[in-house]
């Protein structure tokens, strides 16, 4: 995560996930390289998303815990579902892992959501459980920002969000799951991840515990389309049965947590100029995906 | 509709659509042109849709005939909303208007729905309606296919559609507005879509009566995000307060009708092998989108 180097006829990763049996093997060998012939190094400031606009965002809510707090938090019934939970979002842009986030307005209860999510080369409809892991070939990481005064009316509907998910941000550096090596386990990425809101801890919870692995997440997605090379299919929420202790990925999680306890919410949303930085951290602290540290800002009127 | 001529610099039409103000002019020269110059005859069985793969299509559902009845069909609550109702749906292909339309399962309860959409360009955060209007560059025909019996328990998560919302098909002739005319009046295609189920008349709803306009829809979906260029947005399903006489656009609002009628719907949904045919017509028949026709068939097995 130091150095780099360009990798020849492959102008962005939607390109190479498009023809990944190719694009791996050079990707391998230019990796290979890495720190013994004329490599870069590494601008941090200067990094972007690993992906560019892509065609499809697909994004789970897999982690009971979050479910269950969202519920409180949203004042909503308990979700009937035999089936992952997962809606579609806006996917022409990702934010890069140090850009400003620009919202209109501070009343839409601006709020981040730490997530993991998958990279996938072309999948057939139909594709089972089973066979969808082998479509896995990039892990990423994932602030799924939401305005949560706009979420409720607009999950009444049925519809899904518009208003309330607009872009996201991904952590600079998308992954081989070999990279991962045991904390990469049936289809989860088994990682803390280390969540900070104006420089304080705020979260550190485990991938682990989502109630479908990433595999079913794609069979689901894919039971009526094919899926398009480079969808990018997110975990939902990191949420841990054991928030008591290891917190939360997301401010509204917190405020249910406080509701339970004292009957109503008393952390408020973000303001702008508030910071929130976000990187998975294995058990010998390395941060795989990199950094994920923004600040958020309100959009220039008059635009 | 008959001749065509390639337009040198402009591979296609989402690459035109990101830099308008000049793909306009070059059109224009171009459609001048037709008749006169080297132009070629129009394969019609070899038409695609219109766009390539695009990054957004947001689909509204802006008549009040077809939410009332939909509430009927599903056995749902009444919607409450104090804005439209929009979704986003896959983007990354639209079928072609002969293209043969596969699903996995006769019993998902394969559906047609008629819309117009609009194809619009940039569009900054937090435009208003009335600029909105200016960003609307094309429209566009489309049968939004629906697989109604997963559509309830997906609507029920709050989460929209994924499953119950597969891949669309388009009308092989995108327009500008000004093309249509008088037919294209306060940010509404107020044209007839004339839908064929197995060549018989099914439906002749008029797309006037939208409860917001396109420029309305535009507008709610860029409150929070910035629309990418090519950004598709639909009408929902054409349907007409007078459906006894103009008939439907879709089958779910027929077997609603039976319901409120009969108790219970007679009109099964698609088979195998089922035909449709749709094309929005003007007051002196013309058929200024073109038409779709295809064919559902099973999606082959083992794929």
């Amino acid at each position: 995560m130091k150095r780099a180097l360009p990798v020849p006829g492959w102008p962005n990763l939607l390109a190479a996930i498009a023809d990944w049996r190719r694009a791996e093997h050079h990707l391998a060998v230019a990796a290979a390289k890495l720190g013994r012939e004329d490599d870069e190094p590494i601008d941090k400031a200067g990094l972007r998303a690993p992906l560019p606009p892509i065609w499809q965002w697909l994004d789970g809510s897999a982690f009971q815990a979050h479910a269950d707090l969202m519920q409180v938090a949203f004042g909503t019934e308990r979700i009937e579902h035999d089936k992952p939970l997962m809606y579609q979002g806006m996917s022409d842009r990702f934010y890069g892992p140090t850009e400003a986030v620009s919202f209109p307005d501070e009343a839409h209860g601006i709020d981040f959501e730490g997530e993991f999510g998958v990279i996938v080369d072309t999948v057939p409809m139909g594709t089972s459980a089973a066979e969808a892991m082998r479509h896995i070939k990039l892990l990423v990481q994932i602030n799924d920002w939401s305005l949560r005064a706009l979420a409720v009316p607009e999950m009444k509907t049925g519809f899904g969000w518009i208003q309330a998910k607009p872009a996201c941000s991904m952590a600079p550096f998308a992954v081989t799951p070999d990279a991962l090596g045991d904390a990469w386990r049936d289809g989860r990425v088994c990682l803390d991840l280390m969540v900070e809101w104006n420089d304080e801890p705020f979260g550190r919870a485990n991938g682990r515990e989502m109630a479908y692995g990433f595999h079913e997440l794609v069979a689901h997605a894919a039971a009526t389309r094919d899926l398009v090379a480079g969808t990018v299919i997110g975990s939902g929420t990191i949420a841990n049965a054991n928030y008591a202790e290891v917190g939360s990925s997301c401010i509204s999680e917190r405020r249910a947590i406080e509701i339970i306890a004292d009957g109503k919410p008393t952390t408020p949303f973000m303001r702008f100029g508030d910071g929130c930085r976000m990187q998975a951290q294995t058990a010998d602290n390395r941060t795989p995906f990199g950094a994920i540290e923004q600040r958020v800002i309100q959009q220039p009127t008059g635009k």
